[in-house]
């Protein structure tokens, strides 16, 4: 039985700076930029009961909509007790800022002219949202994939507003993952849809968005997965690929299919923007170097990394959990063991949901405690 | 000290059946084909120190132009003892019947008519040449990638005309490479100067070609050797990703520059064809099963999985090789250790000289021999 999606039960925008411009990393700025984010709860008289929740590169603000297992039973995410924030990022087509805004100093939309965004920029808006909304301390900031770099980028920047820190599959980007992400975002431009990115958002280059859609969920999932589910079977609609060249097998008509879908609620310079910030993702950025970032960190700090995450290789992800450790952070690894690769975290929510908890019911580490790890104590 | 390219003794081209139409497994046929092939060495009086070399997806019959290691100091391919031959697959670009070619029905281009063509048909077509040749056993038939898938069929469906099958790198294609296969198959129908296929061969979808090629450069390398590479260096040109959309990382820079010099030598309807046999290569095809296709075999077979592939993965091909020894045949399995990926077969050919040796050395097993592996002894 499904339970009913959960209703944020505040969803608004919020302009930043009052809409002054707001100063992108890129050295770029947006002449004006909002942030469209849902609330479900309440935030309590001591302004302490919230829970930021950050999403990947699709998602939106309504998290309940894309991670509907951590409301299940109110637990870990109990409305009753927590006040639950999604902020959708900049450059985003579910509300906040994006390419498809009109620039108000030209009076048309961004299209390709969006300025380069980073996860620094985006955690940038969302501390001025929270502070906005009175709270000093985020009682814990989740996230997984780009959501769970920018809960990262939350505890480095923002050291005392930060109590805990979740992030699932999530760490500098590997050489394979840049390849990819560049191959993604040429089918976009390859497509003669896209028009220079100036295309009418009625008519976008689907085709070239489905492709990238397409790579990008072979890299979300795992080869264990894809031969469980689709082997070398034919296309379901009984196509034979080997007499035709227009047949497919089973996995490419899944894939076309995830395209199509796709193409409904996405949009194709959005994708180019966001896809970017994965990318350019290091903590370094803006401190001296990564070490001298990560000692800023005085959050509670859970790294999750996926067995079979061939985007974000656990490995790749313990290491950043290590460097953390070493920057004497409270940091605890732990390895998801599943075969849905980069979206387990998605898929197999519900494995995380101890792990979850254990984040937001601890708080910030006492000073004791944080001076303990790294010590080797 | 690079040597000097070895040149073919010969290199010429035959026609199949004497001109006559040429029956494919997809059911369609091609009205006239011939094949494109190169012999380096002599074949001797008896005839039986031929050794069949297949090419991969983009290679040529001139096995010393792409495998030339193999040839060093005559170990293990002595073109002084042996005759080594290369043919160049059915619709492939360099020189046998292929979608560049004019189709005598109707006097035009095949372009994207040309039929959907099998591993199977390729060798059936390489035994016609070798008949023709009066070769009545191949001392050995080397290959990687899809040349391993047809060195593998050629002990399968001429079983007492191969002593010798050396595989690398091959087996049935998981879900994963049919997807990312799929993806760049696609990326070439999404050029608008595809044209349907109909493209004038000096006009050809270079676009959507590069980016085929900059996929499948993902899918036979690793992630650690783009990593060991590459890292995650801003393009060498100086570009700064962090800055504009333009921008690139230095895997993407060497991605759009392999789709480069591809373009100058190899044409797209090919590789959809080529492609294409990669996807449905199955020993199975013509044999009640492909256990029974496997009990066939008489030939000596080695079968190589490289440790590093995730386009064949070394699982795939040692469960191959494992089916092959089950089904009676004399099969060795050998995995190579590299961080090469697929590509190891040609990256690192050196490491594979004693393997290729020991099977162009040993000849067929005697049947003693072949009793006794597979019931354990």
């Amino acid at each position: 039985m499904t339970q009913p999606t959960l209703q944020p039960d505040f969803e608004g925008d919020f302009l930043l700076g009052g809409g002054a411009p707001f100063a992108l990393e890129s050295g770029s700025a947006l002449p004006q930029a909002s942030l469209h984010y849902a609330i479900y709860g309440k935030l309590n008289e001591a302004r302490d009961n919230a829970i930021l929740v950050c999403h990947a590169l699709t998602g939106s603000a309504r998290v309940a909509d894309w991670w509907p297992d951590l409301f299940r039973d109110g637990h870990p995410l109990d409305v009753e007790k927590h006040c639950v924030l999604g902020i959708n990022v900049l450059g985003s087509c579910y509300g906040s800022t994006g390419p498809q805004s009109v620039n108000p100093a030209t009076g048309k939309r961004y299209g390709a002219d969006f300025p380069v965004v980073s996860i620094r920029d985006i955690v940038r808006a969302q501390a001025e949202l929270i502070e906005h909304l009175g709270i000093r301390q985020l009682r814990a900031v989740l996230g997984g994939s780009i959501g769970g770099m920018q809960a990262l980028q939350w505890a480095v920047d923002y050291p005392e507003r930060v109590a805990g820190c979740f992030s699932v599959g999530a760490a500098p980007l590997s050489a394979m993952g840049l390849a990819l992400n560049h191959l993604q975002r040429e089918n976009i431009r390859l497509d003669p849809a896209w028009l220079g990115g100036n295309y009418d958002p009625a008519a976008q280059p689907t085709r070239g968005l489905a492709l990238a859609r397409g790579l990008a969920t072979c890299s979300y999932k795992s080869s264990a997965l894809f031969t469980e589910r689709f082997g070398r079977n034919p296309d379901r609609s009984g196509e034979d690929p080997r007499q035709s060249h227009a047949a497919r097998y089973d996995v490419a008509g899944y894939l076309d299919y995830q395209g199509k879908i796709f193409n409904e609620r996405f949009d194709a310079n959005s994708y180019l923007v966001i896809s970017r910030t994965m990318d350019t993702f290091d903590l370094a950025r803006g401190h001296v170097s990564e070490a001298d970032a990560l000692k800023r960190i005085r959050a509670r700090v859970l790294v999750v990394g996926i067995s079979s995450d061939w985007l974000f290789p656990p490995a790749d992800v313990h290491a950043l959990a290590e460097r953390i450790q070493n920057a004497n952070a409270v940091c605890n690894y732990i390895e998801l063991h599943s075969n849905h690769g980069h979206d387990a975290f998605l898929a197999e929510a519900s494995n995380m949901r101890p792990l979850i908890e254990y984040i937001v019911q601890s708080g910030a580490p006492h000073a004791q405690e944080k001076d303990c790890v790294g010590c080797g104590a």
